[in-house]
């Protein structure tokens, strides 16, 4: 990276960090409008049912309730909740436990709570399947009619599967299982509703207002402009706050009967099962090898526990990571009446790299070759699939990485161990997609010099709001504390493509420095105007007008912006909607290489992850200390993933059990380790600056990390998640989870 | 009027008429954010007085209070508050009772008010002045140290004023008084203030967003960029929540000290003392007349009492009405130790007209002209001073406004009444100028079809924001129904000048035609490329893309607009502002004749306004409905203004004795006549689609023509507002208040 940056790449504090750590920050929950109802949920305490009949009048008679609705009387579909179609907002049969019945909206919290409590369902209550095993057994109760496999199976393939199999000295075979978890951010549900006109405005908990907009416009069938959606902080979401969701709708359909603004609160155990969690997943892994380390041939056969409604992709990542000549995946999407599995930071990704990056820790083992050799020879070069990279710095990321850590030393030194307290060094690989796309953006120049920049980003926890700000200072020309970021609210900001799928610097980040360029063009145009002094000889340098070439009378004279701009009766404005870049057939990715270090009582099974060295191609890095930030959280996640997070269903009666923090145990700040964090920062013409993506794959290579560390430090192969310390004190004695390892010399049959 | 128009000129409900009479629409006092603190102003009570010191010691100590603030802490200058810069928002020399002292912060109104009363303040008192008598005396005590006259005397002056009175047959020469009375707008005060992170948002009741944040940005010393106005409804104001006011400053100033949102909030007292009403004037006439009915010259000699401090312009209207050849107006700006006189409705016409249109009715009557005939005679025509008129139906309204209200039949049988209870029909002209200026607006055409109109107008009751959609829908052709108004927020919509001066159909309506201008290009060359048309073949009407010509495969084809529009990502946007237009130097005016139908009870005084008829030449009516209530409500105003409405400071202590509804007496709805609104739609070629103005112009001749017709009815020339009974009771006995009329001959001295 030669690039020289006045404002980016530097360490800038958020924008907005001391509302954010002085309680000044207002959250969907802080916001009150007079005469606003309270609404609760009813939820289905069966796994699978026919709703027969829902009496309500006695909930109706209890004093401060004013509306009640269920499937009887509302037959609003939710689209975004499956994507067939088949989901509605009340159901009329209920397909996992925590499904929405009825919603009651009354005077207070506990009024309607109460109300709740009076409500009874007649339930017929049906069959019910769990895990893909029973989902898939022949004669299993259908949770939908269409069956418990989704029709369409997620697949991808180059080469010759079969060929690269016979082709290959060696097939290691094994398996690997990854069980939902919870996005578990920390702020819940909140939904408030008020119409005003035939308008409707929605204080939404979201990671994509115009998303919300559109679905909840869909959804109740208004016009896009009679719908706006707020949303000024947010508590985190990680992929389940994406659309526009089911209690966005129950608070406008019941502040619509009611008349009144209806604020909608989930409680942190509806949270965690009536909206979503990574889905489960099942990974057969067959994997051809030669003895000189090369990979011919990668099969990947995956279930995926989808829960009761197909909401996201469910795909399970990783084998395009080797460039191996023959790849073949296929993953089955399976329904169960569980809740539902969908989006949660990089969804495809840490599941994935478990798997495949314990089988090649297992591969090189048997080679006898460093896994960070190993890696070296057979990760992506300048090829993804059939495309063209625009940039690849994963061998330097995993060099660097390695180097951080004390690669060599540390698996030298580990491999001497006993005693029962052990330590081990693992690393693992990922990437993640930094496709650009279209956005919107708008910025004023006023006429006092002050800039205003409005992006329709809602902020889920990045620095979004920051790095925009960035990205226009340093577009401009400007220091970034002339400018006011405005976002998070579909009247005030314009189009942006929601926090998801690592895309605010991608795509809104471009538009953003063409809105920018055009301000800069018209401030400049009219200052040579005014200033009588020649457009060309004219620049914008640190929030002044300079004179940087021309004649020596004006040669290095400066004039501050409001010279010209005060003579302006409003903004100069610019507002940009960027098309989709071309970018000529090419792939681009971000790549990432972790290490962890691990310390392991082989007595009490217990993990601790000592360091942790996160080396990171994300191309230009806008914000050098949000962009750290960002990959230790996800981090983080990724050693809960590993270690502890699982929802357990009671097979007895398909309850979810472990259904809050108490039970889910996501990592808490002191179990934490130190995340090194390196910026490999590759030279990618394409996106804005050369920024690739930062916000989804800190996750995706750490639970890798930490069973590769946790086998170098033990022996043991661990093959299903969370890696609890009763799992691991049985894999101590028997040296993996399950079956064993199977490696098949060439020729033989799969 | 020949334009066709396909949404324009119609009887169009509001489109929030919903909200506003159902409650739903929220007022600055209907928001509240949570820990929000109350704020409650102490004011002097005492007319003039140094502050010698605030003792807040026992206020501090009482529990629930948060901060207070006074002139001894806090010196920040409210500069809108007075042409001179002398106003302080805290005053340290208070002038007038009323003025605010300090402002307590309180986790509760009652808290607030408890510590008010704690707050014990060292006066050290000065003698005051209150009429301009008083001030005008020699030996005055000086309000301000520049003393009592404003050094800027209003001037207007065409011809040679002693010339033509030279040559008169005769001049008429007289007094009127008008005094001070509120703008009585049904909401109070509130404004509630909030800071995040450096940025100050305020949501007050105000006329113009843009203008309360330049105001508010300028006196605290803040980017632009960094404050936010917001009002959605407004509940009125006429003049008096033009600007940033002190009540905001006040809740800026105390949510940055307490780092709460604060809500200050004036009670109906303090609304109708601290803020401001139109100032009192004393009006001398002289009128030169030939007996051929021609006025030769016209003298007004004036003094407005502006009260402590100068506000706003303090001029009085009327002689330019008349094309006399030699006119000249001097109006003296006196400072008194009283509220402030400053803008409402027509801040310089109904005084205005009530004088000079007495003053024209009694030339008549020593003419034996009829006062129709007298005006059609003497009114201009193509001129307005020096410039051009682009148009002018002021003739047309005269002679319209006589045929309705049955001017020559009631005139002759009127006057053949004795008995008790008599009628009179009087009439008054009046003006208002209709010049256009620059204003911002935004439009967005989203993929749905739909449309956002965004203009920064609050709609202070015009029914502006109806009117805006309106344009809009003419311009793009498309239905009303179809746009979505957003308004009220200076982050969500750009500039407008601000709800005075009746500006917002002339300057944000120009703006609103050329961004809808352009989004309609947009649109209909995106849909030339994608429905392969030729864009010249292309229209948009009623919503609908047509194809008005070209081949004989498309011809009369429609496509729905998100046939186009579905496509796009985000909003096809325009952004524009417009500049001052050029009307090649000439004068743009509305005009109007009103007649008013009164009943007098010569026994009691009691005077009801039987019939009104208001003949008006607004250009193009926008809206037939809204433009109809606008004229009757100043009419009701103006009626008010006539027979009641006046604050009364009691001479001993300087204290304001009128200062609520109930003393204030303004007019309610059993009392207001049925008022008969004709349309002279003149075509002028300069206002958005021939648009003039229509605000403030609808109160200007209603006194004058309230006191032509008591004239008619009983003979008693009123020369002193309000004509309560005392008074009428009075001249019924001496045919007039005060001095007798004087008619010198032609050369006699003046």
């Amino acid at each position: 990276m030669s690039r020289e940056f006045q404002t980016l790449g530097k360490i800038t504090s958020r924008v907005d960090a001391l509302e954010r750590v002085t309680g000044q920050a207002h959250y969907a929950e802080d916001v009150s409008l007079p005469g606003m109802l309270y609404a609760r949920v009813l939820r289905s305490p069966v796994p699978h049912a026919r709703v027969r009949n829902v009496d309500t009048s006695a909930a109706e008679a209890h004093p401060g309730v004013r509306a009640i609705l269920h499937s009887k009387n509302c037959d609003v579909v939710w689209s975004s909740g499956d994507q067939h179609g088949r989901r509605r907002v009340f159901a009329d049969t209920v397909r996992f436990v925590g499904e929405a019945v009825a919603a009651v909206a009354a005077v207070d919290r506990h009024t309607a709570e109460e109300a709740l409590a009076l409500i009874r369902v007649d339930y017929e209550e049906l069959p019910y399947v769990l895990t893909v095993e029973e989902a898939l057994q022949e004669g299993a109760p259908k949770v939908h009619p269409e069956g418990n496999v989704d029709q369409q199976v997620l697949r991808y393939e180059t080469g010759n599967i079969e060929e690269g199999l016979r082709q290959a000295d060696f097939v290691y075979e094994n398996d690997f299982i990854s069980k939902h978890h919870n996005n578990a951010q920390l702020e819940r549900r909140v939904s408030l509703a008020q119409w005003e006109g035939g308008r409707l405005t929605v204080w939404a908990s979201t990671q994509g207002i115009y998303n919300c907009r559109a679905d909840i416009a869909k959804d109740l069938n208004l016009p896009l402009s009679k719908v706006r959606v707020i949303c000024q902080y947010m508590g985190g979401g990680f992929g389940n706050k994406n659309q526009g969701y089911d209690f966005d709708l129950m608070a406008a359909l019941l502040a619509r009967q009611t008349r009144k603004p209806v604020r909608v609160e989930f409680t942190r155990h509806e949270d965690f099962i009536a909206v979503h969690g990574r889905w489960a997943t099942q990974q057969h892994y067959r994997i051809g090898y030669n003895q000189d380390g090369t990979i011919t041939a990668i099969h990947l056969k995956g279930y995926s526990n989808m829960g009761a409604y197909l909401r996201s992709n469910g795909g399970v990542s990783g084998p395009q990571n080797y460039a191996a000549p023959n790849i073949r995946s296929e993953v089955y999407r399976v329904i169960s009446n569980t809740s539902v599995g969908a989006n949660y930071r990089g969804p495809s990704g840490p599941q994935g790299a478990f798997a495949i990056e314990s089988a090649m820790d297992d591969i090189a083992e048997r080679l006898g070759m460093d896994p960070v050799e190993f890696r070296l020879k057979n990760v992506v070069k300048d090829r993804w699939g059939n495309r063209t990279l625009t940039s690849n710095g994963l061998a330097e990321c995993i060099r660097r990485g390695a180097e951080a850590i004390g690669w060599v030393e540390k698996r030298r030194e580990y491999a001497r161990q006993t005693g029962p307290v052990r330590r081990g060094v693992g690393m693992a690989i990922g990437s993640w997609g930094a496709e650009l796309g279209p956005s919107s953006a708008e910025v004023k120049l006023l006429p006092d010099g002050s800039v205003k920049l409005l992006v329709g980003v809602t902020d889920i926890g990045t620095g979004a709001k920051t790095v925009m700000g960035l990205i226009a200072a340093e577009t401009l020309g400007v220091p970034l504390g002339s400018i006011s970021v405005v976002w998070g609210d579909t009247d005030l900001a314009p189009y942006s493509p929601g926090e998801s799928g690592s895309r605010t610097t991608g795509y809104t980040g471009a538009a953003v420095i063409e809105a920018c360029k055009r301000v800069r063009e018209q401030l400049l145009t009219q200052a040579a105007a005014r200033l009588k002094v020649r457009r060309e000889d004219l620049d914008l340098r640190d929030g002044k007008i300079v004179s940087v070439s021309g004649t020596s009378q004006t040669l290095n004279q400066t004039w501050p912006i409001s010279e010209v701009t005060s003579r302006n009766i409003d903004a100069l404005t610019a507002s940009v909607t960027t098309q989709q870049p071309d970018e000529g057939g090419k792939a681009r990715m971000s790549f990432v290489a972790h290490f962890a270090e691990v310390e392991v009582n082989m007595e009490t099974g217990k993990v601790r992850v000592l360091r942790y060295v996160a080396a990171h191609d994300s191309g230009t890095i806008m914000n050098k200390l949000t962009a750290a930030s960002q990959i230790k959280g996800g981090v983080v996640q990724g050693i809960g993933m590993a270690l502890r997070e699982e929802m357990i269903w009671d097979r007895r009666t398909g309850v979810p059990i472990t259904n809050y923090y108490h039970g889910a145990k996501p990592l808490i700040h002191p179990e934490a380790p130190e995340v090194e964090v390196i910026f490999v920062e590759t030279d990618d013409a394409y996106g804005p600056y050369g920024a690739k993506t930062v916000g989804e794959i800190p996750i995706v290579p750490a639970v890798g990390a930490v069973a590769n560390a946790i086998h170098n430090a033990t022996g043991a192969r661990m093959r299903e998640l969370p890696m609890t310390p009763d799992k691991l004190l049985t894999a101590f004695r028997t040296g993996g989870q399950k079956a064993p390892l199977e490696a098949r010399a060439r020729g033989s049959s799969a």
